[in-house]
């Protein structure tokens, strides 16, 4: 078994000698005389550069070909081989890595298994993000899921930049939002995952998980970039934190954002959170607010999928785009939206109910007549975002 | 108590308009008139722009203080604060934080720790690497590990790529070399850290470090970008943990090597390993393999010393720099070489012996001449590798 990773090397560098470079040095490396007799180990070891693609702009892409048995069947010994040391030569850009199916994790939940937790199985899911991000107290946090749970929420998660912080401990807001969710639930029937975000020090991290899902956390919320790859995978792998785990692409960019040099987005945010274990992604919509490429959206979403996993895409979400996303994503899809919802004229819940709207009306890839919408929530959110 | 950041905001790109979007975007975000009786703890959280500085490439400098209050103390809550969705934008790279002193943890052990535990108080400390990287048995590591330790080196440590892999694991690794640390040190009386790569899931990755130091593991080696910060937090605040951990900085350039985007090398090198708990921080050397700056690697060396953190410049070290290692690093240092010590032409023992000749007879800042070093390891390894 193998992995094959593609790095661009920069023009003007010598893509034969760089990817030689790649291909032993991130390996077994050289051996002196004194050890030939161990060659067959060292060779076992060894990448092998596969091919050299000159590119349009007098860059190479060069195909490497590792040993699986160099690493431990997760991302932190997979980073370090593929890009540990050469990361620091400043003159490649790790484009694509391809991993054999089995290697890493597989989501726990995953798109069915979420499906099946929310008893909604033939549209687009609905998750809204609290706002304003910090300084709401928990109970502030209780009266808002109220609102948006009654009008049918299906998710809803913890801004990112919120962690267990004096003003609105993660505990209590959980407990205000589980109180909500009872109540709200016995009347409606209706399950509503709250991914709470977990933070802090790793060994930190786990046991606030544990303690979380003891006191009732139905899904979590983890900034994997800022914390780790590691620790999405001991908390997917670990049988007592038995809820989704979201995976937001907090601090993605500093890792992807760049032209030439780091690792691309498909990589950090499909192919490595889909072999860490993660049940669903968050990253950036082209859409949105940032500026993303339709293409690598696309490709992150179809990464995502074929393991299962459940793509989310974020960022400057509301119900004007329902029928773009629609056209993109058809029905295994998350609309995420923070403002798009909690900043409606009347309110998180008919910001929730405009989004039910919005998927009750689409047309895929058709955009809204805002004269042909009747007057309501829907019509209210179009005519504050638009209809683009 | 306030964190300071400095963004470098690309030429073309509104500064004032993308700091004002860090300073409120990354903290609180905007509120409705909802919301307006929580206006002061939303203020609370709130960034501020601090001053915007004009750059000679057209580039703007754009400083934002942020409330400490927004963040667990941790590294992981302060990168989804600092560089969390933002980084997405694409438009900035982060070129300095400053932290309060008091913020995060200290080295447990750091400079003042290590020499203790070695005796060695009044030069730069040697250290040599395992090579080949991959491929050598348990019982190869032990061999190696009692040439350098009769040769008298003060720290041994993995390769980074060296996980815990079939053909040597690491806890048998760690026991053929724990075996011959305990023959040399009863004929020597000195002692020798060997620095063993702890790897994983961070889950398993804590519980083998538990296992590695049971088993008489005396220092640890943690691939930090790899696996987050995060995990170093939790070895360095453990008390089970009692061994100095060196911090590797395998993928760093994947966060720092792109000239306008990412974090800077001296804020993921320097000030954020200083401020998890790291006691002896890797990065590369400027007389070195690796094309870094020697601003660069000085800025680092400052940070971490500030922290009585032990620097250790390495890849590309052999002998012939050891005066130039000396007129940047006086005595505070380790010189870390990997095949500047394995592949001496006389074997791994007279490499060590090359270092320490080497030291002996260098004056800082005065390249050796070949003619005037006598017949021996020194002389052996400078015809090798040249008197740069």
């Amino acid at each position: 078994m193998s992995i094959l990773v593609d790095y661009r090397i920069a023009a003007g560098v010598d893509a034969e000698k760089h990817a030689k470079v790649i291909a032993v040095g991130q390996t077994a490396g050289t051996w002196s005389a004194r050890f030939e007799h161990r060659r067959d180990h060292f060779e076992q070891h060894l990448g092998v550069v596969e091919q050299i693609q000159p590119q349009s702009d007098g860059s190479n892409l060069a195909t490497v070909r590792f040993p699986t048995a160099n690493v431990e069947d997760d991302i932190g010994s997979l980073l370090t081989m593929v890009f540990g040391k050469y990361s620091m030569a400043g003159t490649a850009r790790v484009e694509d890595i391809r991993l054999p199916d089995e290697y890493g994790q597989k989501p726990t939940f995953g798109i069915t298994g979420i499906r099946e937790q929310l008893g909604v199985y033939d549209r687009p899911l609905v998750m809204a993000i609290f706002k304003p991000a910090l300084g709401l107290s928990a109970y502030d946090h209780g009266e808002i899921f109220r609102d948006v749970a009654q009008a049918g929420i299906d998710v809803i998660k913890d801004d990112e930049i919120l962690g267990d912080l004096e003003g609105a401990p993660t505990l209590d807001r959980l407990k205000a939002c589980r109180e909500q969710l009872e109540t709200v639930s016995a009347q409606t029937g209706k399950n509503v995952l709250y991914a709470v975000n977990v933070t802090g020090r790793a060994d930190l991290l786990f046991e606030r998980a544990h303690r979380l899902v003891e006191a009732g956390a139905n899904a979590l919320l983890l900034n994997v970039l800022s914390y780790g790859y590691s620790v999405l995978e001991g908390l997917a792998a670990d049988p007592q934190i038995n809820v989704p785990i979201f995976a937001h692409p907090a601090l993605a960019g500093a890792l992807s954002a760049a032209p030439d040099h780091g690792i691309s987005y498909p990589v950090v945010l499909g192919t490595m959170m889909a072999h860490a274990g993660a049940d669903a992604v968050l990253y950036p919509a082209h859409y949105g607010s940032l500026p993303f490429p339709k293409e690598t959206e696309m490709e992150i979403r179809d990464r995502l999928r074929n393991r299962n996993v459940l793509p989310v895409p974020s960022a400057g979400i509301h119900p004007g785009v329902v029928p773009l996303a629609l056209a993109d994503y058809g029905t295994d899809v998350v609309l995420n939206a923070g403002t798009g919802i909690m900043d409606h004229p009347d309110g998180p819940g008919a910001g929730t109910h405009a989004f039910f709207e919005a998927l009750a009306q689409a047309k895929p890839g058709v955009s809204f007549e805002l004269e042909q919408i009747e007057a309501g929530p829907l019509r209210r959110a179009l005519e504050k975002w638009g209809t683009p």
